[in-house]
């Protein structure tokens, strides 16, 4: 069964005058990039430079906008809240998270891959406020205490619909946080953001106006945009996007039918894996050999990037930039932006690879799937007029 | 400052006649581990196929033997338990999972690397027994609502000296469950083990009778075993083992000296890597051309296990066995072993690659650190004499 196409029309969408600097990948639904050299120009990502990413029409809303919660645990089985109500009732709440749907074009150069093909910039570090979801879901009665919580989801919409673990939305470990708290402070609660601004402004209508889920670490497209409800229920979203979409299928599932078998057989992705991207120069060389060649990128590591001038045959350790919380945010879900110096050969790749605290590495060659999900190879270099970099 | 070197002595080491099938790294401390293809033979690694990893004499301990919890939040500052009284008052848990300290021969083949040079099977799927760290903590004091809990480590020794992250031994999320607990049914309570022991069976001498740390999803080095004391503190354990030890340097601190300048700076691992290998056949080559040769190997992935009979030119998918858990034991932390039908090349590498449900993936080629830790490339195939395979 393939997804229903649906005709969209798009009447209404917001104007985009000053998102000019953005590299158009899709006009209609809007999906947007910007070059690498401006991705990588301030640490915290301005809206101009944020990429945009959108299943369909952007909605109009505005503060009187409601959304339902429902489901597993809500008292009185369902509650309507308007967007000026959780405004008022519950403290607002900072997270800087690093945002990201990235990096299909370099599975999609080795083969066909379905979706957009987004380059390497469809990231970038955003510091979003909102009420916690997890504060909003304990004062309906939504809480750790629930049976068999290990089992529950939090669904976010039907449509445009996704889902994330109970226990991430309330900051619930079930004796698993495999993640190495031992060196970095991070925020003591629930980092599930209901989001109404960004960097600052009110959100944008491309970036979700007026209320958007923000899941810090998990991929962008668990932070659904335009939220209409919120389902506790024991099971995944029953969602395209959750069931038959951003999943890493195996190599031999190659088209549409072959997938088929899969969907239901491989785990949907929830947080991110190891990341790092040369973004100055923007193609990833340099013309003519080069000493101490400045060169400048963003990873999502917490301990090593090594970069390469020479395609990987010698190594120099980046510099790396991730300012300590500023009492408002915290850092432990943003990005590093990196600087180091190379030395360069003409028409030879400069590569970039972090390394996390476990040992995890992005690997030299890509990998390829259908979905063209999760690239987090070596960087890309093509000189090629219709090369996406 | 170097370790200071200690001479030990040998003199009452346990009986090893049943582990004869183990290839000895070092005598004394004792570090042996299997063959290739003894390690796959069974899903549940039995002791006779266990690696031992040892840092000095095996202490002779009886179940009269006792251990200090003391530190924050602890009743009475200091509490003394013996083993026995541990096994009558706490329930008995069951847990599965890899317990590794593995293939730094890879990265020593690249550079000398510092440390007992292990191969491929220093890891075994144990089944372990005891009570919760978590029960006992709670029950003298030590909860969740401790101040400042995301700072809090729990050193367990001093000598042979290690800690965790608080959180993850009271198995409390700080809002930040990284992992993807969507699809796959994981133990909700803490997971982290006082064992006594190992399948089925008192721990042995050599795996830390009468009393160990099992720290699943960690590496091996912070499961203590003979322990002596538990201490809540506001940091790391400060032992050579935690500071000083099990950390990826840059590549570019070659030598003790240059080690000197990042100890301090690296974060201590935690949580182990994606990882798969081939055990069978041994060498990971196979004699002349061969259709549909079978190969076996083990994997840390919750998703996907490509094989190649060619060095990575082609892939086949795997068939993994993880056999769900069984009502005493939770599968979570366990491996899988697997099976793969492959066309072989004479003398050409036959190698495997896991992806995990992150997209985190084995890297083609090692990357080198100095104390060739959490080496996850894809597997080495050497014919040399003395190579360690």
């Amino acid at each position: 069964m393939a997804q229903s196409k649906r005709i969209l029309e798009y009447p209404n969408e917001p104007d985009r005058q000053s998102l000019s600097a953005l590299l158009v990948r899709k006009n209609a639904p809007f999906n947007a990039e910007p070059t690498p050299p401006d991705l990588v120009k301030n640490y915290i990502t301005p809206i101009q430079y944020f990429f945009c990413r959108s299943h369909g029409p952007i909605p109009d809303l505005q503060d009187d906008h409601t959304f339902v919660i429902n489901g597993l645990g809500v008292r009185g089985k369902e509650q309507t809240w308007s967007v000026k109500d959780i405004k008022q009732k519950y403290d607002k709440k900072y997270v800087m998270m690093a945002m990201q749907g990235n990096r299909r074009d370099g599975l999609h150069r080795v083969k066909h891959t379905k979706g957009v093909i987004w380059g390497p910039c469809a990231i970038g570090n955003g510091v979003y406020a909102g009420c916690r979801l997890k504060d909003v879901l304990e004062s309906v009665g939504v809480t750790k205490d629930l049976p068999d919580l290990g089992r529950l989801h939090c669904e976010e919409d039907v449509c445009y619909g996704s889902s994330i673990p109970l226990t991430k939305a309330l900051g619930v470990s079930l004796g698993l946080a495999l993640i190495n708290t031992a060196t970095t402070y991070r925020d003591p609660f629930g980092d599930v953001l209901l989001a109404y601004e960004m960097n600052g402004e009110p959100l944008t209508r491309d970036h979700g106006h007026p209320l958007r889920v923000v899941v810090p670490g998990y991929i962008g497209a668990r932070s659904v945009k335009f939220l209409k409800s919120i389902t506790i229920q024991g099971f995944e979203s029953e969602a395209f996007y959750q069931r038959r979409d951003y999943k890493i299928l195996p190599q031999h599932a190659k088209k549409e039918d072959q997938a088929e078998l899969f969907w239901s057989k491989m785990p949907s992705i929830g947080e991110y894996n190891v990341q790092s991207y040369v973004c100055d120069p923007a193609d990833g060389l340099h013309s003519g050999q080069t000493k101490n060649q400045v060169v400048q990128g963003y990873a999502l590591s917490d301990s090593l990037l090594d970069v390469s001038g020479n395609d990987g045959k010698t190594w120099v350790e980046a510099s790396l930039y991730q300012p300590a919380a500023d009492g408002k945010a915290t850092h432990v879900w943003g990005w590093c932006t990196w600087t180091a110096r190379v030395d360069t050969v003409d028409n030879v790749r400069i590569v970039c690879r972090a390394v996390d605290s476990s040992g995890n590495i992005q690997q030299e060659q890509p990998v390829w799937n259908y979905r063209g999900v999760m690239n987090n190879s070596w960087r890309t270099a093509d000189k090629r007029p219709d090369a996406v970099l």
